[in-house]
């Protein structure tokens, strides 16, 4: 039979399976012949066996676990529970797969009323022993009795508030050992028994615990949600303690082998003499740079500066180690690969590459996708909100900074930008109307909405900070404030605020901000990703502006241009909404023939920034409710340009009014009705693609995309009348050109059907957005109202509008792809939803097959490496690929 | 080589395929030794030798028909285009399947110039030959040249108001032959050629005309759309012209061997003496019972007689007859199975039965389940409507039909109603505030909305009759005033209306009405359906009084019990809204506890009308603004009644106002973030089935079901919800129970994890109206803006509300019947979406394996014949059942 216990020597990481992740580690590190405390781990198949067992204990475990104790007993030559030479340990749980928040951890295990006197004599330091002790039985109280923290904390309280002290430390001996009393007085009142006086006890009743504690709700929980399974239980390390607050000659510190915030290859830590972790932690003492050690204690720096280039070139990673330093000696607790700031995250990957520790392949699964976004856009100096609490937090809809005065509408936005100020636009949501305020604005803070509204998508879209879905505030149109309840705060039109869009926390002050610098490191890690990924990435693109945006972080085309975006300026949406307002087929062509100008002009300009690359157009997709106004006063103004009635514009919109325009009358449902909007836009990108063309001389690629398709009767029909515009404005232009017709896959119905609609479409594009929508039956623009609830119950793991539902709409991106290639086996398919810039969704949909995923210009880094990460992890393309 | 062509002596009813639905009935009469014309068929199969052979007609088609030809002409002593004796024949197409709108029918060929001076002599009758010759000109110019009409009618009306004619039977023989020869040279100059003068070019270009009139984009598309497959070509009948306008002794006529509006059986018909068809069908002259032609031509009729019985015990139905008689002789011209009215379709059926001339599956097969409807509803005297044209068209709702005085609000509609007014409901649209004015109102209007919109629903359930989404009417709210365009007609608050909620026609005034009666034939039409059918059939009922209803017609439980219908009353609707303002969990249980006595009185009385039956009772789904005031002064007073502010009660209005509520916080999203609702209803529905057990004594069976499920976490959270509730209730009413807690599938995403759903769910229900919403991203209150088009322009067949869309919503159904009964191979699995009453998807639903429906109580008759219907047609169940 396998042992069930192994001591450190016995180890090494790449146990972390039987011994978890915290043992193998320091296994690893005992035989590096690094000093780390000496113990053993009790191993995950012992948790299973236990179970098994019945929650008993197998004699096999309790004799192996009393053999590796004495061992350790005779190597230290203390004992567990001596009078004179206590040995004291702590106990950890330690999956193989790192589980926080359900790790208990319980330490000075071994002191009673005898072994603390034991321990003051031994160590010279009675404060210390008492203080250890009282540790010990509120974490022992807490952990293995299932006590309450607060019963402690407020005996605690109330012995400094009699004493008149301000700081722990002001505590003494005879405080602390007044303190034990009076903690164990209050286990025997809450749990009916006495303090477990003997140390044996104390083990068994913790590895107990411990080995209970994996299934627990919470564990089982939170294996569920990030899927582990397959694992029996978890291990437990038992190590001797050892303390860095017995004088001058100890401390306790933290080190990384490079620089987590700049990823510089410098040695960077913190270190404090005469402490304990907890001090640090606690902020009761501020820590000091590391180069002080260097000072105090030079040899031990030295020692600790080769332990930690050993540890970095065997992990082949940077590491964040905790070292403790007992009265002049040092001993290593932890070492695992640090978290990083983004920039540092991809300064390391690339000179951990340079230096030959690590591959290009490894270096490019060693940076988080998303981190990205820290080197892409502005951020509020992380020294002013360390220690700030929000005013309020909304959804992270755009990441960035943004930091203005408050504006409430679009108008005044754009007016007071125009005179050179830095404004926030703060609306309840924001419509199309709002774009060009939008876009003159430092950052766009809504109401409501979640992260694909209209604000999230647009914001992003520009690369402009958002935050929105923000319901802890409230505007007062009318006077022009916006206040928040908690604390209790009010902001006029133009006082200051500051967004940091990463977060979604909202300031009501004016902080500061770093602006955004793209190393050469991350052009290298983007040049590797280039190499290594198999889907194309894409870029969803409105104007020439974007695309040149997009081309310059490295896009292959563009996947998505909304073309009712370009409708909202000046005349446009003057002639936009004469159209709406005709009731013939004659007075809506002739407005449609005042923007096909403007429309051709805007695709000239995509095209040329394409550079021959794909260019994907989507007609026009909204309800036409949205190009007008909502307001009595903008009704009278617009009605008066239109040289109608304001009675018959009021009309016209009550008659357009839906009650879910979602599910509405938008997409190809009003080109089908209204054909001539079809053969406008077509006629626009066709001739931009000659002009183009006879231009640059290269080739052009106009992809014509129908949003909404449900039936492959509605795709046929358009197809008809886009096909019949194309040719004839190819006979007129008399030039040849390549393009293809396409369609959106976003309505359920139409993933039914995708091998018949797959007959008559050149191209898949998936739009999750709306996908997602109607899958769910989750209104992007009302979900907010139940989605906390949702996360907080675990009912939901994430925000499906983050990242791809696979259990669901994945489930149905893979059935629409496996029956669009069964009649059409070479279709190209891509996604445009905004899913294309999550590196899970990327990952899900290089596994789907897909050719392309397409993004916001500023997620385009992101998607590139997501690609990237996905082809190295999943290197086996699927079948129906 | 098999023959192309058969004379009637060759063929029988029986083929069909090959000879045409009307050519085989012709050559059966024929074989019974009924007079019919003589003839011969040219079969589908040389129809399809002409497609394959690239329009060429091949030398046997060729030989073969002029044989035949010689036969007839041999028989009757006439020849084609004979100068003296000429042989006029009739070309008709005929397919294997009925495809009405594109036959082609060319009468009176063989006549020319030369030619119609013989008829002339040999009828002795020379306007009869130049009417013959001019109609031939007409409609060979139509069918084979593709002449418009147009152009023909306007030379007739030309030379009538020339002459002063009203009518066409005041042209004289020289007005004929002068209209021949314009009518001539309007050919010559429409088509650049004479007007075929030989009769066999005649012939062969009218042979080629029909075989062309198969293959023409209508026909292919009307194919497509029926799912007519598998048929080659149609079937071309030439037969040899009989004349009933050749005098007193000649005659014409159609009869039924039973009465189609009544069923009774007695012989029923029409006859005209000295008359064609043309003239009966024009109205130009008003046909006499048949009783008429015992008077006049007793021999004839006699034999008539005689034939109607044959006809009717061989072809064992009802006959829809046409025949001529010409100079005292009968011509049978064809036989079918006769149309009927529903209430004719159930004695018809029943007494053929009773007669044993068919058994009684036959019997049932011979009732179109929804020809029902006009057993169970009111009608409009169709007398009153025959000749009236209705002043506005919209959707037919619910059937039956009302007669009232306009009001314009749910609050008149009550008051007007309770002085005894008969009233119609005319809204915009309805929501739940207007059901106490439904109630009292005789019928519903609606300007917006589909067949599933709120006021579809609830009619439907009430049994009342609506027309929705009725966009050719305008309301004026402020003056009461209800506009038509097209006549421009107004109606004030007041005035009477009529409605026919079978057709969707409005009348804007006071038509007669006649009421159902349920017959003795429909009560066994119902019992046989109940043996041979295997679905069980329950019906939506949310009142006792709905539920009576249902089970008087037979319901097996209920299927949907929707509890939210039951808070819009008096008292509870204030709870209801007290619960709404709450902003605490206690407030909110405080409200809840003045409900619960409410609710529990309904269950009691569900569970007692039920007697033991199942009862499934749907938890709170609709989004909580339904129940709140939307006008200023509804608030005002509604933030009285509830003690707060009306600013308060505005401010809890915006924030649940929602962008698309059919996708927003309703259904167990609500109950999640509250789940005292479902705390509270559950308690009432326990504590109902408790009181109703213990008085009766009898089982009662509980079904709980959860609405809008898509995760399967929301279904396991509210289950334990649920679950915790219904163990607490059991335990204080010491009383064991049986009951189930299932979830309804109408979110696409629950289709995709029905396996996971299953293990948690006791049964499911599809809710097809919100699973079409989503599925193809219609909003059933707004999609009537796109469907017309849809419809006309045939994108759709059908509204997919009406009738399960197999293609698309019915794969989901399938699919999720799969994956659940994969986990749980017993699952109970119904259907409680407005399909369930539809007999297409009764059918569907049966084919799909689940094991009940459930409709409306007004359908509940249509929905257990369509279940017969659909046991008999597909005998064996399919393997996952």
């Amino acid at each position: 039979m396998a042992k069930l216990v192994y001591s450190f020597s016995e180890g090494n990481k790449d146990m972390k399976p039987l011994l978890g992740g915290k043992g193998a580690n320091l296994a690893e590190m005992n035989s590096l012949g690094i000093p780390v405390p000496p113990g053993f781990i009790i191993t995950t198949e012992a948790c299973r066996q236990y179970y098994e067992n019945r929650n008993v204990f197998s004699a096999k475990l309790k004799q192996e676990v009393l053999t590796h104790l004495e061992e350790i007993e005779k190597k230290l030559g203390r004992k567990l529970g001596d009078n004179y030479n206590p040995l004291l340990v702590s106990i950890r749980s330690g999956a193989a797969v790192s589980m926080p928040g359900m790790m208990d951890t319980i330490l000075n295990l071994g002191l009673n009323d005898q072994s603390v006197l034991g321990l003051a004599k031994s160590s010279g330091n009675e404060r210390f022993a008492y203080d250890s002790y009282r540790r010990f039985i509120q974490m022992f109280s807490n952990v293995v009795l299932g006590l309450d923290h607060s019963a402690f904390e407020k005996i605690l309280h109330e012995l400094k508030s009699e004493k008149g002290y301000e700081q722990d430390t002001e505590m003494t001996a005879e405080d602390l050992k007044a303190l034990v009393e009076s903690y164990k007085d209050e286990v025997k009142n809450s749990s009916g028994s006495e303090f477990p006086q003997d140390p044996h006890e104390q083990l068994w009743r913790s590895i107990e615990a411990v080995f209970k504690s994996w299934n627990n709700n919470r564990a089982k929980e939170y294996r569920k949600i990030h899927n582990i399974s397959g694992l029996f239980g978890t291990a437990v390390t038992i190590q001797s303690m050892v303390f860095g607050n017995l004088g001058d000659t100890s401390g306790t510190g933290v080190c990384f082998t490079r620089n987590p915030s700049t990823g510089e290859n410098i040695f960077f830590g913190e270190y404090l003499k005469n402490s304990q972790g907890e001090d640090v932690v606690a902020g009761i003492r501020t820590p000091k740079p590391i180069k002080e050690l260097e000072k105090d204690m030079p040899e031990i720096y030295k020692k600790l500066v080769a332990i930690k280039d050993n540890l970095e070139s065997h992990y082949k990673d940077m590491q964040d180690i905790e070292f403790t330093i007992q009265e002049g000696k040092l001993y290593i607790l932890q070492t695992r690969s640090g978290k990083r700031a983004g920039i540092a995250a991809v300064r390391i990957a690339v000179e951990m590459a340079e230096e030959g520790l690590i591959d290009e392949k490894q270096a490019l699964l060693r940076v988080e996708p998303n981190s990205l976004n820290q080197l892409l856009h502005k951020r509020i100096d992380p020294a002013e909100i360390k220690n700030r609490e929000p005013s309020a937090s909304g959804l992270p809809a755009s990441p960035g900074a943004a930091v203005g005065r408050i504006v409430f509408t679009a108008e005044d936005a754009f007016e007071w930008a125009e005179k050179g100020e830095n404004v926030i636009l703060v609306r309840t949501e924001t419509s199309p109307e709002d774009i060009k305020g939008m876009n003159a604005a430092q950052g766009i803070l809504t109401l409501r909405g979640g992260m694909t509204s209209h604000a999230a998508v647009v914001a992003r879209g520009m690369g402009k900070c958002a935050i929105v879905g923000c319901s802890d505030l409230t505007i007062d149109e009318k006077a022009k404030v916006l206040k928040s309840a908690k604390p209790a705060k009010a902001l006029k039109e133009g006082d200051w605020l500051s967004l940091d869009g990463s977060s979604g926390k909202v300031y009501f002050e004016k902080l500061n901000v770093s602006e955004p610098e793209l190393s050469d490191d991350f052009s290298k890690i983007m040049g590797w990703a280039k190499e290594y990924k198999k889907l194309g990435v894409r870029a969803n693109a409105d104007s020439p502006k974007d695309a040149e945006t997009a081309r310059g972080f490295g896009a292959e085309g563009i996947g998505l241009c909304r073309t009712e975006h370009m409708f909202f300026e000046g005349d446009r949406i003057k002639a936009m909404r004469e159209m709406i307002v005709s009731d013939t087929r004659e007075g809506r062509k002739k407005a449609l023939d005042k923007l096909l100008p403007m429309q051709r002009k805007d695709f000239v300009g995509l095209f040329e920034s394409m550079q021959g690359l794909p260019v994907t157009i989507r007609l026009l997709d909204p309800p036409l409710h949205e190009f007008l106004p909502k307001e009595e006063i903008d009704i009278a103004e617009i009605a008066k340009e239109l040289a109608i009635q304001p009675q018959e514009l009021k009309e016209k919109i009550n008659s357009l009014e839906e009650v879910n325009p979602m599910l509405g009358f938008r997409g190809c449902r009003l080109l089908i009705n209204f054909p001539e909007i079809a053969e406008m836009q077509t006629q626009a990108i066709i001739e931009a693609a000659c002009i183009a063309k006879k231009k640059s001389g290269a080739e052009v690629e106009p992809e014509i995309m129908i949003p909404l398709i449900g039936h492959v009767n509605e795709l046929k029909w358009l197809k008809e009348v886009i096909r019949k515009t194309v040719e004839s404005v190819l006979k007129e232009q008399k030039i040849s050109l390549s393009y293809k017709i396409g369609t959106m896959i976003e309505v359920p119905r139409a993933v039914l059907v995708s091998d018949k609609i797959a007959e008559h479409s050149e191209f898949f594009s998936f739009g999750t957005n709306d996908l997602t929508q109607m899958t769910f039956g989750f209104s992007r623009d009302d979900f907010g109202k139940f989605l906390p609830q949702y996360l907080d119950q675990q009912i939901l793991e994430e925000d499906p509008f983050k990242s791809i539902d696979q259990e669901g709409v994945g489930k149905l991106v893979e059935m629409s792809v496996a029956l669009g290639r069964k009649t059409s086996p070479k279709l190209k398919i891509g996604i445009c939803g905004e899913h294309g810039g999550d590196p899970k969704s990327v990952e899900f949909c290089h596994k789907a097959g897909l050719d392309y995923v397409s993004c916001s210009p500023y997620r385009i880094p992101i998607a590139i490496l997501s690609a990237a990460q996905a082809a190295l992890k999943n290197p086996i393309k699927p079948e129906n690929k």
